[in-house]
């Protein structure tokens, strides 16, 4: 499971399941089902239990989650969450990605580029707030209402200091509640140890979302403060062991989106006029990518991180495709939906207070047709590889935050807001490496996309390609900009407008350009789209709570939450699935040819592991992609496996939770201390993880 | 529009529309609608005329249509539909695809290794002897009966000279009908004329579908008999002037398939299970050939033919799949179905007679589901680049032949039976070019998506990739192999099983190993999905029959069809679309960049050339693929046009015929003969044109 293509694919929604039954729920640390836990495992947890996991539990800005699991900044998460530090440290003939980092020494622990981490701080219900300064606002005033009252919120939170403090809105249940997120940041944060890449990801693409598997899917980073390790003494204490057999696990970490709550209307327009075409777009530049990393070693290298991602998000895609096709689902949604539209409609006063906004929330995807893909090619900027490439997003980037530091906060798109611009501004004064003739690929193919799917009467298109093919303007473009310096970069961020305005770099003059049109169709969109969808959902919401009460979880919001569940195997075509692998089974699958080629070091160091080590293991919590990198721990609070993935019945998790089939995939402790001690030969990091500090 | 993908993707079904409204309507010639016709427009077709259709009208047995324009054996289709050939006659440096080809005299005209066609002689009526074939027989039972009778009525057809002669058993209205098509086979066709590429496709991809269009999408070809052009007394005269608005025009050719009949259980599973991922394959392979193309000019040359017909499928499918998700459609398809269902059940009399073929057609969309991935990869060989690439192809092929000639002739699977050997071997020993490169991207990547598709544990993966990489496997089988020499694959045919047995080029080997694994899946899916598929169908139209009576037309087979319809444009966006355009605005849309290119022939001759000479038009004949390459004449029997395309709306003519936009799109005559006296300077071929013979 990787981090996923940012993709904002519907409302959210609080869910419809009711009293969440099984292991299911994805729980905010001040809702926990603390009747529910204690009915079905016996335990409840204690306040100081509570305060340990939101302080150890991390989030990763760029979509993953982790935790410290040392009293000096140690952070345990994902190989594939470090993937683009690895990828970005790698100069000259290093490859970090394939070969691994070892940090023999802490003076010898890089800064990654780009990478942030949150500590939840607190939760603050600003429902009321909210509320009150959108009443009665439709449209394009709902949106400008609601980007002052956020901004004033944040702002609030942050109090001057972002560069410390990181505040967030937040929408849970579907509007149903809203809350303020408050977050300790970390951008200083370092590498200490990452496996290679064929142990990391052993099996690959085919293995990926299976199980049995074999994988040490796993990375260190250490937090810095003021150039020395953070002091962390809320960390999740290290299991030697790691769980057994029907234990009771609970994950911490960051679950991306859900969308279980989703009337099954909004669904269905995501599923036909946003997934598929998407789908189709991933899957060709994957075919891209694919055959530009057989010119050689140095363009598989380039690619590499891009392909990885594509395919894990092409696999989700085929599983969501899969669970919204299925009828059974089909069927349940529907009624669901048509039981509370009755429901809201039984009676004048419910009708009265309501009104129909099942037909607003129809009207709106009819316009969502019509718009989105003018939206993702423009604004979405998949018609420049802005969300895949790397140039084309500095531009935007520097151009759009020169424009948007001028403005009071509350008016700024969302992104540029204070509180968000530190993270803004470390992307893009980021020292990473850019390599020329993939961001050309990338570039020209996207060209063509924005031609094919706009038209190529299209006056945009027109005024972007004049006279030339994409592959002749991605050429000039990439020939001819300096972005890929980044001390360009920090002066035109520094220059602000007027820098932005004198520039002729032809990265920044397209994103000029290009900039008016891409505002109009997001304003559009936002207006005609994203306001009347989100005021239908929330009137839906509220009428679910007049119904149900506060009963159950809100949909995923890529905030801290807690699932608890067990350890336990599943059957497939009517054959049980145990629960673990072992050490023993990885030297069985190891063919030597990728992606079941072992690397060097366990090679050797087979003699001295026993083949019984558990090495990886499967639970029934309950969690979604973002909760790569979270911790599983047992109910002492300690830490005993490391999420990286889920099976293949976990992807229709996104819209309905099965508890009979659906499954978390980790590590498990005992595998990484074994494979850190004897595999990799690293007291240093052993004795950290063993004794809770250096 | 191009040929398509060969997919049966679904069974055939008589159309569910009643009595045909508008220009609705792909008649057979023994089935014309000719009440309508008179009330519409006043005409009611001679027997002369009819006789002259069915003889001047032809198929290209590889997926097109054509027509004879002079009494020498003169063929016009379409640029598109001689790809192949241009291709395959491209030797060394040339490249005619792009260039265009001009035989000056006859003895110019070189033989297209590849082409074959097909002139219908007659139509007989077979219901009676099928049905008794199979009455009462279910699965295996079932496919083994068919086959035999086929073989047996198409046996006795060719009459032992199936050089000359080809018949085949056409299903229509679904199993409602069954006919014995007789055709004269032509196999020694040669290239008389080709324009550039970019006249003949000009606007590339992103004009494809749409219209303004300014293409001369045009290919002569000359049929030969005894190395002499063939005498061929009925053909469609040339129109100097082209059709007028609003003029009545006939479409005679040989659409491919439609499934406007298909049960919506049918169609919603075929979207949701084979549909969508396909169109995964499909532009996961575009992106493959888009990065190979960008390594030169003799890559791109390599993989364009392909990419072309890539990208025109690529269309169809998305417009299937909006129709397919367009709630009006689904609503209708489900009513129709209903109703049909009602009237089945309303009497203890029909109940007992049709039984519930619905719940039949269930359980075997149900088992498509679970058989059809295998399926593909295997016995559809997209796992061996079978259906894009060459090679893998050519040693199926021979493997398959030399097993299947040692059958009596009824037991064969279809495409070995004797009337069909003679394309078969012809396939095989044709000279035509193999880029071993290319071959080979195309056999890797495929091999990539058999491990995917199947999963890495998949014994029959095991045994083809055993400890190699796809990328190995596909080295290794392209640069061992020998199939690509015309005398070694001709070897292999003439040794039959003794030559194949004893062969060691890998990829024959290859392919015997896989063979009995592809043949198992085969019948697994003939009879449980395949079978049940056709009975519960043929019982669902022997139902309608008895409700409607015959009124309508059957679903495309490309088989001979005739559409009436006129010169007329259509609305988009409230804003009339008009149905001519002219070579002046050829002029003003060429920019100097591909794919709105200007051939260097076009750009001299524009002085000499009147900017008010008619180019393309539209027509609201009811079209499909297949069709490209068919004439549009006038009530005299003149040609006046060729279909190359249809509109964007066309696309779900598949589905539903919606003559409100549906267009056909067509070069005008009166462009053509221009081309070639005024661009081109080609008095002899003009003449034959004006004159009707050499």
């Amino acid at each position: 499971m990787k981090r996923m293509f940012v993709m904002a694919l519907t409302g959210l929604f609080f869910t419809a399941a009711g009293a969440a039954m099984a292991d299911e729920g994805m729980w905010t640390l001040d809702h926990l089902p603390v009747k529910q836990m204690q009915q079905r495992y016996g335990f409840t947890p204690s306040p100081q239990w509570i305060d340990l996991v939101q302080h150890a539990a991390l989030r990763l800005a760029e979509g993953c989650s982790g935790s410290f699991v040392s009293a000096n900044g140690l952070v345990m998460t994902n190989h594939h969450c470090a993937n683009a530090c690895l990828s970005q440290l790698s100069k000259g003939h290093e490859d970090y990605m394939s070969n691994g980092y070892v940090a023999l020494k802490q003076e010898d622990e890089p800064k990654c580029p780009d990478v942030e981490l949150n500590q939840l701080q607190s939760i603050t219900d600003v429902t009321a707030q909210v509320n009150a300064a959108t009443a009665g606002k439709t449209g394009a005033d709902r949106v400008k209402a609601e980007r002052a009252i956020d901004s004033k919120l944040e702002q609030t939170c942050v109090n001057g200091d972002a560069k410390t403090w990181r505040c967030d809105v937040i929408t849970l249940y579907n509007g149903g509640r809203y809350a303020l997120y408050k977050y300790r940041r970390y951008q200083d944060v370092r590498l200490v140890f990452a496996p290679e890449q064929s142990i990391a990801f052993f099996g690959g693409d085919p293995d990926n979302f299976n199980f049995p598997r074999y994988d040490l899917d796993v990375a260190f980073f250490r937090a810095y403060v003021d150039d020395k390790p953070a002091s962390t003494p809320q960390f999740f204490k290290f299991s030697m062991q790691g769980p057994k057999a029907g234990e009771l696990t609970f994950v911490v970490g960051n679950p991306g989106q859900t969308q279980r709550g989703v009337p099954w209307i909004q669904l269905a327009a995501m599923r036909d006029y946003r997934l598929v075409p998407f789908f189709g777009f991933l899957t060709e530049l994957r075919g891209v990518l694919w055959q530009y990393g057989r010119a050689g070693a140095q363009q598989t290298k380039e690619a590499q991180d891009l392909r990885f991602g594509l395919e894990n998000t092409i696999k989700v895609f085929n599983g969501w495709l899969q669970t919204l096709a299925d009828e059974n689902v089909v069927e349940q949604k529907q009624k669901q939906d048509a039981a509370l539209r009755e429901w809201m409609a039984a009676t004048p006063e419910r009708r009265a207070k309501y009104g129909d906004p099942w037909a607003d929330l129809a009207r709106a995807q009819e316009r969502s047709k019509d718009l989105r893909a003018r939206y993702d090619m423009l604004e979405g900027g998949d018609g420049f590889a802005d969300r895949f490439g790397q140039l084309f997003g500095y531009a935007r980037t520097l151009v759009r935050a020169a424009a948007e530091r001028n403005k009071p906060d509350g008016e700024r798109l969302p992104d540029y807001r204070q509180a968000n611009l530190p993270a803004v501004q470390q992307a893009v004064e980021s020292d990473v490496p850019v390599y020329p003739q993939y961001e050309q690929t990338l570039l020209s193919w996207s060209l063509e996309k924005l031609r094919q799917v706009l038209g190529a009467d299209d006056p945009t298109v027109h005024e972007v390609l004049g006279k030339q093919s994409p592959d002749e303007l991605a050429q000039h473009l990439v020939s001819g900009t300096h972005l890929s310096e980044t001390a360009v970069r920090k002066q035109l961020w520094d220059g602000g407008e007027k820098a932005i305005e004198a520039s002729n770099d032809p990265l920044i003059q397209l994103a000029r350009q290009i900039d008016p049109e891409s505002r109009t169709i997001r304003k559009q969109y936002e207006d005609e789209v994203t306001a009347p969808t989100d005021k239908a959902d929330e009137t839906i919401a509220k009428a679910r709570f007049d119904r149900d009460g506060m009963s159950s979880y809100p949909d995923a919001t890529f905030t801290l939450r807690l699932s608890y569940g067990k350890v336990v195997g599943w059957n497939e075509n009517g054959a049980p699935v145990p629960p673990f692998t072992y050490f023993g089974g990885l030297y069985k699958r190891a063919t030597g040819a990728d992606p079941f080629k072992l690397p060097d070091s366990w090679i050797k160091a087979q003699g001295s592991l026993d083949p019984a080590t558990p090495m990886d293991f499967v639970t029934d919590n309950d969690i979604i992609g973002g909760n790569s990198g979270s911790p599983v721990i047992d109910r002492e609070g300690h830490a005993v496996g490391l999420i990286f993935d889920g099976n293949i019945h976990s992807l229709g998790g996104d819209f309905i939770y099965d508890g009979s089939n659906n499954r978390a995939v980790a590590v498990d402790t005992a595998a990484l201390v074994e494979a850190v001690r004897k595999v990799y030969n690293l007291p240093r990091l052993a004795d950290e993880l063993t004794q809770g500090h250096l």
